[in-house]
């Protein structure tokens, strides 16, 4: 008996016009629609949200994140007030990544052998090393619905092909460490595919991964500095070594709705990233045609919802010109309402998703989606407007994730800043978006890490690119 | 037709055992059972929570700054969108101070005379001018249900006898023009009594302002750097003047329990403060038994609600290693829920005031009251814990607000930062508490102008004090 249990409504059809399939995740907390999206709760909460408003804006999994637990409050903590779901009140599904990518990413000091990490806390200096078998035994003791075997992501453009082998293999015998540690029934286990942008190795991932008795299959060192292109391929690569597998399959850290919706085109079920919420908490509204910068000023004087027809908590009882105070008067309330309105935005898009997927008309949808990203609107202004906002401000910051060029995601960067007042200015805009425990929660999601380190009023996400549907 | 009515339900008993009563205010937006606290929405929020959140806590009427919203977004923005209830998506009742206030505590530059105050502005410097005339249109464009005339307070220990009998001079002369000035049929005016501690002064101010044809008295200059003795004095000299008048009185800024239940028996209707919101998102928690400081490190293995039985949004779910792990992290979720706690906390324990007034029964909380204050409670080593936290850290501002010794609420307080760097420090360990914008929002609250600028960990609030029964 597994932990949990995945079938496949809505198969892929005959003809190939599309891989996505239509599915429904059982979790011991609840059914998963599945092409599903994962609010990010890195430290056991949902930035500025609470339970309720998660199931307002839909959400029916989140992911939370094993080293950010480990680090503060720790799992073992957590374990005995009885687990993170009843800690943060969330009786929905849970899945905790299995804080590879954040062991090589987010510390200073690392240092990778055959047995695990070394790494430096990014919130108190201190020293820790993650094995396979910790990771796991972590995870049970959080005790999440979904766990993730531990691994060790390479960045895909500043990785070279040794360095991506010697990674993957690696990440293949932690995979079987993984399952060997894993002992909690009521909890599933995902493997995680690994290979950068190289074919033949990410294809050997995917046959090693697919032979062994996970319950899913995570796609990991992906959504980072990678061109939609390569991504695409990556992912075609996964597919086709993967053929009829009956698990599902997880693409980690992507969450810009035109990308999930290609990605689910590749026949991709789970997403996740901190995306949505994070430019929300500084500024960016998504909407059908694109996106709001609220800090515009515009907005003051405009009585209208954020977005017509939304359900969202925002979009029902305030108008653009509050929510615009609200973010210029630096007001808390504004962060929980811009959150909200995103992920409801975030979620609905994949309800749209599923709804094609039923009906047989995902081509149709990726075609109004594509429309709707070049589409001139004159009547919206608004769009207009925000998408004239092309430039995008980030910070480099050094690490291995930062150093690709970012053309992927057709985003400019300006130099790093020039001194510590100039990097300590960006940060205070937002509630400290430079900061290290905030940056790269999530694995490898480049926009997402942009967007975090963008000066406020530039920040750069990806227009959303929904189509008119999407108002539904 | 007035705009509102008040009744007095039980009056004062002819024993004169208290001079307290409950009562009811109705408003174009609904009614307000008194003795009434109502939360600060500075900035047209409570801070951290939505109209959702307000009237699960129980408020009925909140107060919204006038000086604030004039300067950002602009009350004449605010009516072109339909007036401050529609703005905020607040059903309730809503009182607008006259910004008095505000502009001559907030304010670097200010120079005041007979016809008015000019100042410069806290959030971009620029220079303004305040009359009776203007903060009266001011309100009436916002629409609150009640305004109040504009008047000029001055800090009771830091100002002389002439100073005091000047500015409550000039008060009076403004309360005519404000009475004059106001047109909204639908809105009620509120009269200002001053006169520092300076008995015969307050009690002619009391006698001129009662004389004015005001829907309601305000008893301001007061819940500053008094002691409770003299405030208590002060609002007896108001009491005895007002006699029988039927009109509500209004202490404003005031907002620690005991203080209000003290002011209640002196015969005092309404109060508002920003204090129980703000010491909530310094991490104090009012609890029956004081307070807790959920900084201390205990509280993290704690699996225990903040409060038992409490019906707060943070009791109901989570526990106080939740909120502890929240504000570890600085997360936005734990400023609402200690919010939450709090704000229930204060209007439970109105509520309780309220039904001791219609039981007879106000002595004998006061007793159980004074009591609660000094007893110790072997078994609550939380309360005992989190009452030895008696020192106060507090960065002096120079304001003449701030220049008291603060006897009055019994703390004592460390040099003012050494450098900027420890300045910066103590900014940023709330959510920039030091910030000029935060300070001062509300007349005269010495304890929490304190708070505000108190260590992390070292908040300065006084123990709630609540007697048992707040409990209910």
């Amino acid at each position: 008996m597994r932990a949990i249990g995945f079938e496949t409504l809505v198969p892929p059809p005959a003809d190939g016009s599309t891989h996505g399939r239509l599915g429904r995740l059982t979790t011991p907390h609840g059914v998963v629609d599945t092409p599903a999206f994962l609010p990010v709760g890195t430290n056991a909460t949902v930035k500025a949200l609470d339970p309720d408003d998660l199931h307002e804006v839909g959400a029916q999994m989140i992911l939370a994140n094993t080293y950010h637990l480990y680090l503060r409050p720790g799992h073992e903590r957590i374990a005995r007030l009885g687990g993170l779901h009843r800690f943060m009140a969330w009786d929905g599904a849970i899945l905790t990544d299995s804080g590879g990518f954040q062991v090589v990413s987010l510390s200073d000091l690392r240092s990778v052998d055959d047995d695990g990490v070394t790494f430096r806390s990014h919130v108190d200096g201190s020293v820790h090393r993650f094995t396979p078998e910790l990771s796991v035994a972590i995870q049970e003791a959080l005790g999440a619905d979904i766990a993730v075997a531990f691994d060790q992501p390479v960045p895909p453009h500043a990785s070279g092909r040794a360095e991506v082998a010697v990674a993957t293999e690696r990440t293949h015998r932690w995979a079987e460490r993984s399952l060997a540690a894993h002992s909690r029934p009521d909890q599933a286990l995902f493997g995680i595919v690994q290979g950068g942008l190289e074919e033949d190795i990410r294809a050997g991932s995917a046959r090693t991964i697919a032979a062994l008795p996970f319950d899913g299959v995570c796609i990991g060192g992906l959504a980072g500095d990678e061109t939609p292109q390569e991504r695409g391929r990556a992912l075609d690569v996964v597919r086709q070594t993967l053929g009829a597998d009956p698990r599902p399959r997880y693409l980690m850290g992507l969450g810009s709705p035109v990308d999930m919706l290609d990605a689910v085109d590749r026949g991709v079920d789970l997403f996740d990233s901190v995306l949505p919420a994070r430019v929300a908490r500084n500024g960016t509204l998504w909407v059908p045609e694109g996106k709001l910068n609220i800090h515009n000023a515009r907005y003051l004087d405009d009585g209208a919802p954020v977005e017509e027809g939304c359900p969202c908590r925002l979009c029902r009882h305030f108008s653009r010109a509050y929510v615009a105070h609200l973010f210029r008067a630096d007001e808390l309330l504004g962060y929980r309402l811009a959150t909200c309105h995103n992920l409801t935005f975030t979620l609905r898009f994949m309800g749209l998703i599923r709804e094609a997927l039923a009906a047989g008309t995902l081509p149709q949808l990726r075609l109004e989606s594509s429309a709707a990203r070049v589409a001139t609107r004159p009547r919206d202004v608004t769009a207009k407007l925000a998408r004239s906002d092309g430039a995008v401000a980030v910070k480099t910051g050094g690490l291995p994730w930062d150093r690709s060029g970012g053309g992927g995601h057709g985003i400019t960067r300006p130099p790093p800043p020039r001194s510590e007042e100039e990097a300590e200015g960006r940060r205070r805009q937002g509630e400290d978006p430079a900061d290290p425990r905030d940056a790269h929660e999530r694995r490898g999601d480049q926009a997402e890490a942009q967007a975090a380190r963008g000066d406020r009023g530039r920040v750069g996400d990806r227009p959303a690119g929904a189509p008119r549907g999407a108002r539904r």
